[in-house]
């Protein structure tokens, strides 16, 4: 099987919160020279500063295409994705018979079906591969990739996606990786939500709320996303790691594959509303935790923060 | 603070799936002698051959209260809780000035508070203490106790506690700590709902559902739960650790919960329906992690089990 | 079949809302002496004064009960029931051999049957009639009554239920009628619900309120209560003809029913928390229509009613 | 104010359950001479045969509307409305600058203004046009007109719409119209999904259904849609007046449009799933009173029919 060799020019386009820390990774682990390009050009002449004669700022996505090897893109939402890949300079317009393309965005099935066609269409290859995780994930290189499309360009990036993620999964046609990663950011978005009512309902009943942290910590609910988020939803803190209106984008998407499917899904359609609520009230840009605004009581949501008691539970462990 | 003597006498009523192992426990680690009493007998007289010279089995659950300086009880429901606390020869029957109770089932806040109220009324002391955790955590000694009532008592029985459990919690008046349970397992039950339509959905998509196990496991979703339940419910295994009739049960008390407190719960209100759905199918016995036959799409629930397949899907870790 | 004769002496307990116009009717349409108990006695006082010598005010319940050869209740709440059905100087407390009760309460079918098995136990017999209708079927006389339980008695106030009433059923065993009731107030809390939802999306997408009321009205949806309530909501004037909290209590029941019967209502749950939205924001004792406050956007619910303009639609017929 | 002349040459495309009736009212009520087409070309030759002299059949939509002076069209689907738009022969290829078209369909309001755009583009002018009512309205001529765009247009066609409906309204910009019907479907198939859970509930209280339907035909619930599907559902005759299909996919639009107005729409997303659950059933294509199916309890929909019985409860009116 052939891999990519260390020296080859590899495109990177979208610095966001997710793709500056990928693209660091492959800086740091690989050997590659990249060729870059970034909505705001300030992000890319930072990169190309801390890498001094390995990376190539482009002008276009066009230029990053037609230059690259292979192009990973990590682009946030459909509309972003439609704008940089169309378009008289946009990536579509780099296409030809040697380019693959590897797109790390979460779009909807079709859209990456459609895509996938676009670039085929022009003689060259597409590897869909969103990911699972966010910004801290994606700095340290642990995300995980969920791959469908192309299986000898799944197999040529292999070490690249590596170097970005501690795990990848080869999942079938085009499609089927964006499937699964609304399946996973689904789930995801739900558990968040349940554990939102439950702080909703704690608080509401007048319960110590770090106590309910502690006691969900030490049982079979006990996760990553619970431990890092519960205490800053108590302190009223919704830095963004996952903006909420692309986790409500995420259920909408995963609400509509079960129109497509027939397969009702009445739990992620509550979520979903409450996601809405929660973004009716102010905070599609703050972290998706913020879904906690929408299911607390009103005097704590209308009032000041008086939380610190709640968290000041008294629990006593053998 | 006086704490329990090695050498009292303490009441254990209900050996069922979670009693057994937590008397056990207190046998093992405490040096207490039990006076036990279970309705089907046989139980009773089975732990009395395994600890010899150390277990009295009582005829009545009146005798337990009047002989224990402690008696703890653990019984599955409302209707069995309320059996063998009423009566001539119930609980309350045998309660006096001198007499302690430690209930640790999962009932209605105001049955703890109605319950507390009778044995004070008679001079007893009453420790509401329900649980996280089910039947391995009862046998490992590894629950979470979460209490409330009378303070002298929770001190007293502290060591007993922790022969139980691995942590606990004094939350406040009787009924703090129902409550605080019902949060426990409405977000409980919600988050394995969530998990169960993300893989009905995944099932409906064609996505293989071994993958989708393991992409969870490797991000923020990740818990013991999701690692216990998933494979089995792969293989539509359902060997009972909590049963889901209780599991619907508790998410029943939190929307009534809401509905005293004014409390929306969305998301819960429709899992309580998912869980009542799964009931309708007949797993009113069966583990609740059964809920995914209600999420499944109908040639997975309908016909043979053909999930082998699926989990085997096609994953490498770099 | 022996009906009741015009000049028997009828009790009536309970002169609320509902209860007051049906005692009207009574009086109006049949020629029976009253005996009739209500909490606040101003209104007992102020009936006996408006039908000279027919009226006569008990100073208990157990003085209507015992005096009266049939007498109704009609009381708003399972506590205002409860409160008037036991105690020294209840209803129960009067009940003898000859005795007939007649509750129009909407209670839950459990209360209703264990009433029953009360008023039975002393000789007496028992049929339970909640009503469809509020206050202006009340005052018209045309509730429909929803019986069960003694079908003898049933026959013998038929003409009773017929003077106040426009029509009536008999549905079987004691807890039959509280059931149907159950679903009927379901069904129309839900629809309302619906239909509040349909105004807010409308306000959110700054359609003419006034336009959507008048095609609605025009097509299959067309129906008294959104006549009745559309332009009232519009305005965002609520008074009370069936108290938001009461129209919630039963949206529970409904649900509990469901849980009784392992029967998923996912759609009258969702509509159940919004109901607890509306009275979390305040509306308890507003009628019903006040879910429409749960159900817009913020800047009309925060805001000053600024529907004018919105009610005010361009429509033309031909 | 123009109108158009009784001798103008109409197009009309589309002649499904609702176009052929609103074609049969432009045919019978006005003097136009009419173009048709339709995918179907049985149905078109059908309809020339019965208005001698007074119709054509065109061979392409493009033909249609590049001979009619006014062009209304009425396809059920996007799907449907897409490939009779576009291409060589579609309905675009024949605007020019004369060109007024009348869109009847129910699609989103995005694909509306697109539609709109297009037209505009090409110097024509366009009013989008849907209709509430189904099958038996457009026969009788008793449709809702929702209008919004070209209001010299929607002053041109007035009584062309009143000879196909009984009442119009003017909304606004292209979209309003389309938003204004998602708003009245959403509301129409929220109501019968409520009601089918009502029927559902009764079924497993094993109440007599039919006294349902007479207890809230009696009350302020009263509507022609369920005096019209009520009494079928309980037969489980679900024949075709508007397809359970095309209500889900308005309920999905509904759902989409608060996910774009950031309106949350709880009960509305919980009847989605519903309808969903029932397509899951396969009932695609029958009437969307089949939502019934997925709210009755499982002995019903499972084994015959035998709700006969059922239907014929007691009842007794004055």
């Amino acid at each position: 099987m052939a891999t990519s060799s260390d020296t080859e020019i590899c495109g990177f386009i979208g610095l966001g919160l997710m793709g500056l820390g990928m693209a660091n990774n492959l800086l740091n682990k690989r050997k590659h020279h990249l060729i870059i390009w970034n909505r705001d050009t300030s992000k890319s002449v930072d990169l190309a500063a801390e890498f001094p004669g390995r990376v190539t700022v482009a002008s276009t996505p066009k230029e990053v295409v037609a230059t690259a090897q292979v192009t990973f893109s990590m682009l946030s939402t459909l509309e972003a994705s439609t704008a940089v890949f169309e378009g008289p300079e946009g990536m579509l317009a780099g296409v030809g018979p040697t380019t693959s393309i590897v797109d790390c965005a979460t779009l909807t099935p079709e859209r990456m079906a459609e895509m996938a066609a676009l670039v085929e269409g022009k003689g060259g290859i597409f590897l869909e591969a969103p990911v699972s995780g966010s910004k801290a994930p994606a700095e340290q290189g642990t995300l995980i990739f969920m791959c469908a499309g192309n299986k000898v360009l799944y197999e040529r990036v292999s070490e690249d996606l590596d170097a970005m993620g501690k795990a990848k999964y080869f999942l079938g046609t085009v499609g089927a990786a964006s499937r699964m990663k609304i399946v996973v950011n689904m789930t995801m978005g739900g558990m968040l939500a349940c554990f939102a009512e439950g702080l909703g309902l704690a608080k509401a009943a007048d319960l110590p709320l770090g106590d309910l942290l502690a006691i969900l910590d030490g049982g079979a609910c006990s996760c990553p996303m619970f431990q890092l988020k519960g205490p800053k939803m108590l302190q009223r803190k919704y830095d963004t790691a996952f903006p909420l209106k692309h986790a409500q984008k995420d259920m909408r998407f995963a609400v509509e594959l079960g129109d497509k499917l027939a397969q009702p899904l009445p739990v992620a359609a509550a979520a979903n509303e409450v996601y809405k609520r929660a973004r009716r009230h102010g905070h599609d840009d703050h972290d998706f935790s913020a879904v906690a605004e929408a299911c607390m009581p009103p005097q704590v949501v209308k009032g000041e923060a008086s939380n610190d008691k709640a968290v000041n539970g008294k629990s006593e462990r053998p």
